[in-house]
C-alpha cells in the first residue's frame, strides 16, 4: 500500500459510528486531509483518551535512513485530557514518568508535546486546551525510537480526541515536526511507530511512504540486546562518511533491495543477511559502541539470521524465525556485552508490531 | 525464489524423460550442479537444438548494476549441432547472421563461444565437437543486452544438448565467463536472459540471485526506443563518479527499495516512479546520448511512468500499464530522438518475458 501526502480531496468525512471504530487501519484515502483541505474545528469526541505506540528499529543495516519497523510490547503511553484550565488551542505536560524523567515538560520542547501541537494546528483546535501525561517505557537515546514513540503516541491520542479525522500520513507528518527538533527531519521511526509494520521513506516532498507487508504466516523474531550506554544520535551521524565509493554504493544497494525483498516474501533467512551486509554505516558506528563487533558475532555464532545496530545505537538487534533461539541469542549478547564492552545489558525478544500507534482506552463525552 | 550457487548436493540425476521435457523452470534444486560435484561426461541426448535468449533491460535507474529483467518477442538465436569435423571437446562457429556481421568468429572471443566452452568445460565434454551458428536479433551496444542474449543462448544450448544436467545459476556462471570479457562481471542483462523475469543479483562470491517475481494479473510494458547510435559500455562506465555524496546514496537506496517493492507488488506505476528517479548515473549518461534529455520528457508528457537509459544506453526504456499508450509513447521519443538529438530511432512495446532462455527446437539423436 503506497500512502501519499498530497492524497486527492476525498469528501467522504468520517461518521460518528466510523470514528468511534477502533479498526484505526482502516484505508487512509477513506479519510479527509484536514491540514489540506479545511480549517473547520471539530469538536472532540472524548472527555479523555490513553494511546500506546510501540517502539522501532531504524535504518535495518542497508535500509539506512528510509526503512524501519515496528516492534511489539515495548514503547511509550500518551493520556490526553480536556481540561478547562489549560488556555483553549494549547497544551500543557502535567507530568513524565517511567524511564523519561529528564525529559522537558514545556510542550514546545518535548517530543510528545510538539507532536500533539502539530495535530492541534492541523486540526485548527482553538476552542479546547488539552493536559497530556506521558508514560515512557522506552529508555532515551537507546536505539528503538524512543522520541518516534513519544511523538506516535501523542498525535495518535490528539487525533483519536477529536474522532480521528486525519490520515496516517497526517500523522506522520505531525511526528516528524517533533523528530525534526530532536534528531532531524527522518521518518524512519515515527512512520513505522505509527503506522505498524515495515515502511519504506520514499520520498519527503511530497511524503510517500510504502508500507511493507510481511506475511502473517511467517514467524519473525527481533533479539534486541540494549546495553547501558547511552549513544546520542547527533553523535553517531557525526560517524558518518561524508563521501562513498560507487562499489561500496552498488553493493548497499543491491542489499537494500534484497533487504526489500525478503520482507515482501517472508524470507527471514534472507532478511538476516541482508540486515547484517551494511558497508557504509555499520562499520563506522560499531567502534563507538563498546563490545559491538563482539556482540554481532556472538549473536551470529548462537543461530541468529542476522545482526547489526538498531537505530543510532547502542542497542544490538539480531533476528531469528524461532522465539527459543531468540532468548539464547539474546543470552549470548549480553554475555558479549559485558565480555568485550564492560557493559550491563538486558535483552529482549520481541515479535513484529503490525498496528502500530493506537487507542488503548477513552472516556466517552 | 533464491537461487544459491552453493547449493546443496542434491543426487537425483536428471532422467531421460525429465530431459526431454520443456519445463526447463523446474525448480533448479531437483539438478544435479555437475560444476561442483562430478566430473562423469554426459552423452548429448539431441544431435541437434535451437535456442533464443530475449534482450533484457538492466540498470533499471536506482537498480543500476544489480537488477535487469527481459523483455519478450526480441533476442538471439543459437543452433548447435555435433560435428565429426570438430575436435571433440572443442566447439566452432559456423556462421553468424543477423545483427552481429562485425563479430568474430574465434570460439574464444565471441561471447557465445566463450559461454559454450564455459558450459563445455563444466560438463567435462571431451568426447564430442560442437558447431555453432548464431542468428543476432539484437544490435550491438544498445543497451538490450546484446552479448548477454547470445551467451545465454549459447550457454543454454550446450546444457539441452547434453539432457540439461545445470542448474540456472550454472548457466548465469557461464554466461557470467562471456560478460567478464565482453564488458566486466556484470550479472544484471545474463541472469534475467537466463531465468527470464526480474533478477537482482545480490552477490556474487558465492553467486547468489533472488528473482523477483511480478504479478501474472498485472500488465506491464515496456516502450524501447532504440537509436542509430552506438554508445560503447566502456565509455559509458567511465562516465560514472569515483565518488558519491551520502544524501545521494540515501536517495538511491530507498528508491532501489522502492523499486524492487513496486516489482513484487506490482505497482506499475510506483516501478515507472523508481525507474525515473536515479540521481547517481543516469544524470551522468543522458549527455552522452544525443537527445535524450529530451525524450525522457517526450516519455513522461505522452504518459510513461517513468523512463531511464536501458543498461549502458544509447537505448530509452519507458514503462506503461497500456499498450496502445505505449505505441504512443514510443512514436514521441522517436521524435524526440530525431528533434532533440537528430538521430533516427525505432520504437517496440514489448512485455516482460517471464521464461528467459529456452529450447526453440531439437533433434533426438
Amino acid at each position: 500500500m503506497a500512502v501519499l501526502c498530497q492524497s486527492p480531496l476525498n469528501l467522504k468525512l468520517i461518521t460518528s459510528s466510523s470514528s468511534s471504530s477502533r479498526n484505526r487501519n482502516a484505508n487512509p484515502s477513506f479519510r479527509l486531509n484536514l491540514s489540506a483541505h479545511s480549517r473547520s474545528e471539530l469538536p472532540p469526541v472524548f472527555t479523555s483518551v490513553k494511546s500506546f505506540a510501540p517502539a522501532t528499529v531504524a535504518n535495518l543495516g542497508p535500509g539506512f535512513d528510509f526503512l524501519g519497523c515496528a516492534v511489539d510490547g515495548i514503547g511509550d503511553f500518551v493520556t490526553l485530557r480536556l481540561d478547562p484550565n489549560v488556555h483553549p488551542g494549547e497544551v500543557s505536560i502535567s507530568d513524565i514518568s517511567g524511564a523519561g524523567k529528564k525529559l522537558r515538560r514545556n510542550p514546545r520542547w518535548n517530543c510528545a508535546g510538539i507532536a500533539a501541537i502539530s495535530v492541534m494546528k492541523m486540526l485548527n483546535i482553538r476552542s479546547v486546551g488539552l493536559t497530556l501525561s506521558l508514560h515512557k517505557g522506552l529508555p532515551l537515546g537507546s536505539g528503538l525510537g524512543s522520541s518516534a514513540a513519544s511523538a506516535a503516541a501523542a498525535a495518535v491520542a490528539v487525533n483519536e480526541l477529536f474522532g480521528r479525522p486525519l490520515t496516517l500520513t497526517d500523522l506522520v507528518l505531525a511526528g516528524l515536526d517533533s523528530e525534526s527538533k530532536v534528531s532531524g527531519y527522518h521518518a524512519d521511526n515515527v512512520a513505522p511507530a505509527i503506522m505498524g509494520g515495515f515502511v519504506l521513506i520514499r520520498s519527503y516532498h511530497p511524503l510517500e511512504l510504502i508500507q511493507l507487508n510481511f506475511p502473517r504466516e511467517k514467524d519473525l523474531f527481533f533479539v534486541l540486546a540494549n546495553p547501558e550506554f547511552e549513544a546520542p544520535t547527533k553523535k553517531m551521524r557525526e560517524a558518518l562518511p561524508q563521501g562513498i565509493t560507487m562499489s561500496h554504493h552498488i553493493w548497499n544497494c543491491s542489499q537494500a533491495g534484497a533487504l526489500v525483498a525478503s520482507v515482501l516474501l517472508g524470507d527471514v533467512s534472507g532478511f538476516g543477511k541482508a540486515l547484517s551486509s551494511d558497508k557504509i554505516v555499520e562499520p563506522r558506528r560499531t567502534p563507538l559502541i563498546p563490545g559491538m563487533e563482539g556482540v554481532k558475532k556472538a549473536a551470529m555464532e548462537a543461530g541468529a539470521f542476522g545482526c547489526t545496530i538498531s537505530g543510532a545505537g547502542p542497542t544490538a538487534v539480531a533476528v531469528t524465525d524461532n522465539e527459543e533461539t531468540g532468548r539464547e541469542i539474546g543470552q549470548r549478547m549480553v554475555e558479549a556485552f559485558l565480555e568485550h564492552g564492560k557493559l550491563k545489558a538486558l535483552a529482549m525478544v520481541k515479535k513484529l508490531d503490525r498496528i502500530g500507534a493506537r487507542l488503548v482506552s477513552s472516556q466517552p463525552i
